[in-house]
């Protein structure tokens, strides 16, 4: 949309920091009681559960890097920007309690961005029952970088590193892989932006999954509250990543089934359409914020509950953790390595 | 110092992010019990202490904003980064416990750079009893950004949030101020680097207090835990813009007496030398991570036991919270308005 009289929009450089403060604190919903002090003192304060472990994790995403804003507007990098985050703390069983936003804004960044950012940040918040607790906003000559710390609690023993698989585990995956690679790649393949839709229903599933991953909250409190689990990792950087990280760090070795994954049936048609292989590329794909966890024989049972109170989500069986150190794609009896997955640098 | 054979070093790009990670972890002290899942996992898990309270802080330090390679090294740099947000957690009381640390670095940084930012990050960490507990690392094409979470504990009722005070309380700054401002200047004044050295050792000492400013983690804590103070914030924006914030946030005024500031005697002559105010720029300069707070008549004998822990720290009285909402600046009975603090935009 074009406007017919060009009024540039107000900047963060001519709004000023502490006006610029006070209008994200306009934009929050109210506190818990166990914020004691939020927004606007050198720190915040917070009375966190006893008897509970303090999850903590941050994570960043960069303009040109993470996102582009052709394909994403503020809303979703808001959204985004807390959804990895959360996800973090979800795969470690964690429940997220507390967010801090740092934001690293080029200055000729018009304020209605900065508004969309804390809107999109505060629905997932709202969401996940995760309160924005404080933050930072600074100016840079750079791009836009949004970093975010969530603070989450899980009980002793309930904690699901990625160390704790052993030979004989199965895994299962949350959701569907595959989406948002599929997305984005459509986005990028003619150039397209944010008014462009494709005329599937199912393609733009993909392209949501891409700019506003929902991380598996509940499923990852659920996991380290029955432990059904014993070992868990997000799909940030793909399927192929977190079967390797999952495996290195319980000294095992893993076999996939290629025929169970679950591809997001669009992502499937997507790819196998240009020719490319639906699983690989599926498989390989970042951005996937989906739960990969290792069950025990014993602790089926348990998974069944997880199930029953996952609202929907599907659980898949994938494949197992095995004794034999290696990393394997099997397509019904023949096998090949499992492929790396997303590369950072 | 040029070495004769031009070998480009090696670059975060050469390296990749797991053995970036790798190199990180390696560069650490070994970590306290209470740090259940360190760097590696998705989040790092802690115990915090129990029936105390969670205080959180985020602070990022962006290059060619907050920084400038040709006056600080990349040590400076990652200490400054930690120093910044010990600074804020102390100025509410609480004791620094864990930090996160998200590195946001363009391709071309060389991996020494890396370690330095590492270093100098431990170094304080390890002064300050904080403990690296996770972050993030991306690139970026951006400036380099040190984006640090840092989080600490405080009991209940110990809190010193910047809205405590009440009209007639004293106000007490720690150390001295204007030496950053006054190291920073002379930098700036010559296009002076990181090889320039003053003669006179006290400017020297300015210098330092710009590249590595030292919390005041001590001081802060001991405030909180006896009760001595009940406001309190610390001098990242200058000492001016704190009086304004403390008076804001306590529903006060504040008239400060300029002949008791304790003034960096090399930022006094600095100043005086170049025709400066040197009240004026010192208490307008920022990056003096000194504590600004407020006593009630009644904590005087409690300020002494502080003082005697303090190794030697200097607290000085230099003013009062007023019922007369203004803020003054007292010259021995002629009086001026508060002059504004450092802006951010």
């Amino acid at each position: 949309m074009t406007t017919p009289v060009s009024v540039p929009p107000a900047t963060i450089a001519d709004l000023g920091e502490r006006a610029l403060i006070e209008r994200i604190r306009a934009r929050l919903p109210a506190a818990p009681s166990s914020l004691i002090v939020g927004i606007g003192d050198d720190a915040a304060v917070a009375a966190m559960e006893r008897g509970a472990l303090t999850v903590l994790t941050t994570d960043a995403l960069v303009e040109g890097v993470h996102f582009d804003r052709r394909y994403s507007s503020a809303v979703d990098v808001g959204y985004k920007a807390l959804s990895v985050n959360v996800s973090d703390v979800s795969a470690m069983g964690a429940a997220p309690r507390l967010a801090l936003l740092s934001l690293i804004l080029p200055p000729d960044l018009p304020v209605a961005d900065v508004d969309g950012l804390v809107d999109g940040f505060v629905d997932l918040g709202r969401a996940t029952g995760v309160t924005l607790a404080g933050g930072n906003i600074t100016r840079s000559p750079g791009p836009l970088v949004i970093d975010v710390t969530v603070i989450g609690t899980v009980k002793p023993r309930r904690v699901l590193t990625r160390g704790g698989g052993r030979a004989g585990d199965q895994l299962f995956v949350s959701g569907s892989i595959g989406a948002a690679a599929a997305g984005l790649a459509w986005l990028r393949e003619q150039a397209r932006d944010l008014t462009s839709a494709p005329d599937d229903p199912l393609l733009m599933d993909c392209l949501l999954k891409h700019r506003r991953p929902e991380p598996r909250a509940r499923v990852g409190a659920l996991l380290g509250r029955t432990r059904a689990a014993v070992a868990c990792m997000d799909l940030s950087d793909g399927l192929a990543d977190a079967v390797r990280q999952i495996a290195r760090a319980s000294g095992t070795g893993a076999r996939i089934e290629s025929a169970r994954l679950p591809l997001h049936p669009a992502a499937r048609a997507y790819f196998s359409a240009r020719g490319q292989d639906p699983v690989l590329a599926s498989v390989t794909g970042g951005d996937d914020y989906e739960l990969l966890f290792a069950v025990t024989a014993r602790a089926r049972g348990r998974l069944k509950t997880v199930e029953r109170q996952a609202r929907g989500v599907p659980l898949t069986r994938i494949g197992e953790l095995t004794s034999d150190p290696v990393l394997v794609l099997d397509h019904g009896g023949s096998v090949e390595p499992l492929p790396g997955g997303f590369v950072h640098f």
